[in-house]
């Protein structure tokens, strides 16, 4: 387990300056980390868990968190290859919340899909890579990030949830709590909606295009439903990556949470050395430490 | 000072239910709260520290804050009322941060305004009637609310500051600390960047219209800038309310952040009690707290 702290990271840099007796080195912004980023910093996408959202604008990439949320990404990907989605619609867009998409009749079949599933809403926490951050949050005794995805931990109970990020995909549900099945997904397009974590599955994040959403016509129904069915924003089709050729899929890898090259990240994050800032802030938030995505090399 | 906290909320109801001998009330939701407002829960915006954003799409309606950012405000107001802004544009969209507008060309003259100003990062927290929030923050030893707007505050220092949540309007600046002066502002459109929090002046917060900004096409250039003039969103018009015909003024009132009814309103987000919410969060982020307007009554 990896612990993330200004203590840490201003240790190491002093110890280095003080072996090599040179001058103490110059703080490094986001963009010197990752620039000094190695091949082994960065992970491809798994094509059996990257889902591509083709809209009229373009692609929108989901990369499906299935160590979380195993019973939905396989329901989601049953639905998927049945091409449930393709030509549904994105029926809400919430400012400061989300964007929805689904069968706005409920008269599409499932197929071989499940209809309602029981909510993942937390799992064990033994087991996971979990990457600590130092910092307070409202909402969890502790947060980090569990393969490249945002998350909370709760060491009085063992747990560990998803955390509700900006671009973060969610299972749309009823009030029954296994009324979910994945046939619904919302993206988070606002201020982090924590609330509603461990009340809701969360089931990948967007990895790219989501401005494709975050700049939808916002519904003006009730919860930001397009109240005209002409307003909703038509589905091209969903495809998981596995099944699009090759020459055809984004080529995309993500940077690695689990290494030294985040904490380094984090860091440059927290105390911003950019000439612009005039005071190093000494914290960061959870949903905001950016979590990089660059062309495949 | 008011403080809002769970535990002071659980115990008025409980309270209550004890004398009365009557059933433990209903959860109260948000709209349940709303609905029990009374007049004096509500305050007028001010003519002269409201500004109107004329678009294509529709009116932006911003409260300025005076109280944080005293000598920016003035500066803007000078700036409104030579209507320096009228014809200039949105020339940034940078997607999950902030929408900027200004002069891209900087040469429009700025009249009596002033060029820069002295940067207006924090006041003294004595004299504000600060609302204290009860929850963990990852930024600030203490937040909470000053007149309607989301704030910081260290009890160490003294001081006090705005935080930079969704809709927050913030001024532009080079990296001298006094290079901003009100001609370049940017208003929140995504998870709150709170890093930026005493790096920058804030100057209010849009309270009607933020759609008209969040769905603007993203700028494909560096920090979200457009790349063409012809990308760039006109600004029709940007006035005082103040200077507007009483008749084509926005009528709105905001809930007040100093009640009762306000921390009502904070504890019925904090535990949701709508039937969908699985369990109670218990907690609250500052930037998730609604700041309810209406239509004037």
């Amino acid at each position: 387990m990896l612990a993330i702290t200004a203590i840490l990271c201003e240790a190491a840099v002093l110890l280095t300056a003080a072996v090599d007796a040179a001058p103490t080195p110059k703080p490094r912004t986001m963009a010197d980390v990752l620039a000094a980023s190695t091949p082994g910093d960065w992970r491809p996408l798994d094509p059996e868990s990257t889902l591509y959202l083709e809209l009229r604008g373009g692609r929108v990439v989901v990369e499906l968190a299935s160590a979380f949320a195993t019973r939905h990404v396989a329901n989601i990907r049953t639905l998927v290859r049945e091409r449930y989605f393709d030509g549904l619609s994105i029926v809400r867009a919430q400012d400061n919340y989300v964007v929805q998409w689904g069968d706005p009749d409920g008269k599409r079949p499932l197929g071989k899909a499940r209809a309602s599933l029981a909510a993942e809403l937390a799992r064990p926490a033994a087991g996971l890579r979990f990457t600590l951050l130092a910092e307070r949050d409202a909402y969890a005794p502790e947060v980090g990030f569990v393969d490249g995805l945002p998350a909370a931990r709760d060491p009085a109970t063992g747990q560990a949830w998803l955390a509700h990020c900006y671009g973060m995909l969610g299972v749309g549900r009823d009030d029954a709590a296994d009324s979910g099945s994945g046939a619904e997904l919302y993206v988070v397009i606002g201020h982090a909606p924590r609330h509603l974590d461990r009340n809701v599955t969360v089931a990948g994040r967007v990895v790219s295009g989501i401005e494709l959403l975050s700049t939808l016509p916002r519904g003006t129904g009730a919860m930001g439903f397009y109240e005209k069915p002409e307003e909703r924003v038509p589905l091209r089709s969903v495809r998981l990556a596995a099944d699009v050729p090759v020459a055809e899929r984004s080529s995309l890898e993500l940077l690695r949470t689990d290494t030294a090259t985040f904490a380094a990240l984090v860091e440059s994050r927290r105390n911003r050395t950019e000439s612009w800032f005039l005071t190093p802030t000494g914290h960061i938030d959870l949903c905001n430490v950016p979590l990089p995505v660059r062309a495949r090399r």
